[in-house]
């Protein structure tokens, strides 16, 4: 199984690897977890360059699609050389977007009429797209999802882990990275709010 | 005010980058944040390579200091050719590990009789070593902390942006990066552990 973080110029690091670091732990039973870019190397909104481990195209065959966020993402809703790339289908492929990710959703057709979420700066731009926002961290309907605030990526790779295999999969996975000594309540608080739409 | 995360050939990512993302919160307020690493380019556990913004050297003229963790620690600490490269003092210096970064610390000798933390699966080497591991997310004692669990990264931050400017800080990055409608309880969750060592 493959989960694509899509990963632009500008990138949030919060977003793009706290996804990836939890969904790693699922790597030794075949899950291949790509930063999924649109050039071979991308430099962060704190100036971290990175190499992009698959291109774009990668989404389209992915099992799981993750648009992460960052601070050139309303440029990047108008730029139709990488928006036409990712050609996505939420029937067979989970999809999730964090923050200014919300916006990519939507532009590429994949929020409609669902409530979703995102972070505060970006609340304006969703709703003048025309997004429902609610103030919540997490919302889920069938394969598509939304989170907002950066350490609400935690409940997205969850929400992944427990889709594509089941919930025990998602709070080992979540118990291993945890506080040592606050693991069985850290568990506890991010299943909480994931569960809800399992 | 300079921080300089310490990452390594087989980083964890969740270490590295939850630390260097909080931190930069505080980018406005003067405070650079470096990925400083042995060589110029460094790939992480999961196979994502990036670049280092700052050799080990600049860990010297660092306001505070983080050891990162990472799946070759064991290795590092008896490479004489890294550990030559990173001179500290804890008198002038915030010093901090995450994990395995505490075996670094250790062996550099700045843990001495304290108390500290680690993961669970590089417990039994730390205690090898000669270390005092608690089953505690977080510890501080003046200028030295240790971490385990690779979210307790955000106690470190917490811990570094609060020791270097002041609690409020530390609120309000953490309030910026907390998820969306769960913000107060959040910041609360966080500081409640790093305030008992202020």
């Amino acid at each position: 199984m493959k989960v694509s973080i899509l990963t632009f110029e500008g990138f949030n690091e919060l977003d793009s690897f706290i996804a990836l670091g939890i969904l790693n732990r699922l790597r030794s039973k075949g899950l291949q977890v790509h930063i999924t870019g649109p050039s071979p190397k991308i430099t962060s909104m704190n100036g971290v360059t990175i190499e992009t481990t698959q291109a774009l195209e990668f989404a389209s065959e992915s099992d799981a699609v993750l648009f992460g966020s960052g601070i050139y993402t309303r440029e990047i809703t108008k730029d139709l050389s990488i928006l036409n790339r990712i050609k996505l289908n939420s029937n067979r492929q989970l999809i999730g977007a964090q923050c200014s990710g919300t916006l990519l959703m939507a532009k590429l057709g994949l929020i409609n009429n669902l409530p979703a979420c995102t972070d505060l700066t970006t609340k304006p731009w969703a709703i003048e797209a025309g997004v429902k926002i609610i103030d919540a961290p997490f919302y889920a309907d069938g394969n598509l999802s939304t989170a907002g605030g950066c350490m609400s990526s935690q409940y997205l790779a969850a929400w992944i882990i427990a889709k594509l295999f089941n919930c025990e999969e998602a709070e080992n996975a979540i118990y291993y990275v945890a506080p040592v000594g606050q693991k069985e309540e850290y568990v506890e608080m991010i299943m909480k709010v994931v569960k809800k739409f399992l």
